[in-house]
């Protein structure tokens, strides 16, 4: 029976794996350490450039971030995805206003970012479990 | 030696893993739930205008789903590649017929299509195990 | 000599061409009426979903308008940027405001976003004439 | 009056431009002709092989070349819609299954193919008018 | 006859209108100095640094600038194109060199890279027009 | 504590799982084998094709690889960069120089790259492993 497969394999999932918020956040950081460490001045440059976009500004943190989150669901990027929803939350802002995001993101960038609302709402229910 | 490696971790998945249809299919379904709960007027309605876009009218709905095929392609988004892959299987459209839509998928989007069409020759290969 | 030549055609062309604001919004208003003739169900109620989907909600227009314009931006559809843009400048959105949301489009877009960059300044800079 | 600015423009503009089509078909050939003059294998057997993928198979010619515009649509490519929809109007393919595969592309693609969708019905409409 | 009205179009165009080369320079110039003036941080920032990351390093400038004109090409942004273009064609780079560049873009970025392979070799030909 | 289930989890993953370059090598074979074996005739010239556009020509495989990378990185195929990566690295190109191809593709691509370039940098690690 399918149910039974899926929640055995669940199960062994859930015993040695971490969460996705915290396997997200360990592998960024990992890999960023990593990359920093290679000196590229360009890069690096770059990298830093981007931490300080979504400071307060003429628009406020809670703006930026959902500027930043539809950018990321419209290119299709995951990773992009999860960062800035992790943001969004650190914010407050609610599931109802995320939702609204992820609506005008779906009409710009069309069916093909419904995938990506999937994983979307997997991570924002997950980012909601860990702070419960 | 690494085959011996590789026949026990597939070992393993096959125990304890969904076939990659049913995995797709239920995660698909789980999540489309979810996200229709959330009660998001515009979500729901572009969904809803989705699932009638490819229904039968001046084209039939052979074409209209290799239209969508074609479409996740180029575009290399696998779950749209793998839901329109199951909806074509479903209408009988032949192994030679979906290798041809893959050919122009792979002309008109370039070599990075290519990833793609060897996960796209995995999922349709298992629709066809599936069935017998 | 280059100047000259360049403000000969300018001349010519500011006498017999329409401002870029009215040009663009006469095209679109004349092929919108022709798609929309054509009784294309799902291709009509698409564009009247996307039309509702920046009313007031959670998210204010102001925010949505502005996601609209970055997901544009990244996108690199410069007709949508133009629309987005209108649509700003008739919220009172300032300058300043604008160019915050034109850095975070170019650090999440790239460099290939600049040459679209250059257009809406001119077009936003052709709404702010139009008005005075 | 922007009325008469806009007549006096088109007015002049007709008088001495050639047709869309027409325009579209000698550009595309002055420049065809000078890539495969260099010679460059690569590029020259990759256009021939191009040329051939839409030719009757076990698709017929009629899918493929619909199979062709709806990528162009989605991959927002102007001149290559303007060549698929000069094949398709060769084909017969009629405006009400046209607009289909435009409502497809509209939805898989998302609203930035709006804009595209606009030129595409300008240029059909122009492809119809050479031919009466 | 087509051909005579042709011929009329662009010996007006060639009267009023400056060179594609001193064109897209002096726009380019024009409106990157109007965004500068703006005075955002972070968009400023960006676009030094852009400006730094084609430098000798362990890479050559030769190198980086064909890494830019592939990317651009692959990306389908034909100002992007044009800039790079400019920047090979004043390093010396062949159009053996350049037409090996755009058969790599071709091939990874498949047919819809073909029309902008078509302006692009139309500037390429104005470059060197330019500097007999 | 999350590190010890972090640990226990790549224990067993090493345990039973592949090297990530001979995962992604053997997936590749397996997949690209069934493909050919259809016998698209356009699918199997464009394959090709694809595998002789990187030869020595005016431009030096080096270089040529390099191109491939840093189209395979913009338009954000991790299969593409891990192919180009695996040639860059039998190729005998530096961690130093991979990195400046690294920075312009996240220059010219934006920081949608950003998690695109954490993997390579991994697979590259594994690249340089595999081969002490």
């Amino acid at each position: 029976m399918p149910i039974s497969k899926r929640y055995l394999h669940n199960f062994i999932q859930n015993l040695f794996m971490p969460s996705k918020v915290e396997e997200f956040n360990t592998y960024r950081a990992q890999m960023n350490e990593k990359i920093l460490a290679q000196n590229n001045l360009t890069l690096n440059r770059f990298w830093n450039l981007d931490m300080h976009a979504y400071k307060e500004g003429a628009l406020n943190t809670r703006t930026k971030e959902m500027l930043g989150l539809v950018s990321s669901m419209v290119l299709r990027c995951d990773d992009c995805i999860k960062y800035h929803l992790g943001k969004c939350h650190e914010l407050g802002i609610s599931t109802e206003e995320i939702f609204e995001v992820f609506a005008i993101a779906n009409l710009v960038g069309g069916s093909i970012v419904v995938p990506h609302t999937r994983r979307a709402t997997e991570y924002w229910e997950a980012l909601n479990m860990e702070t419960k």
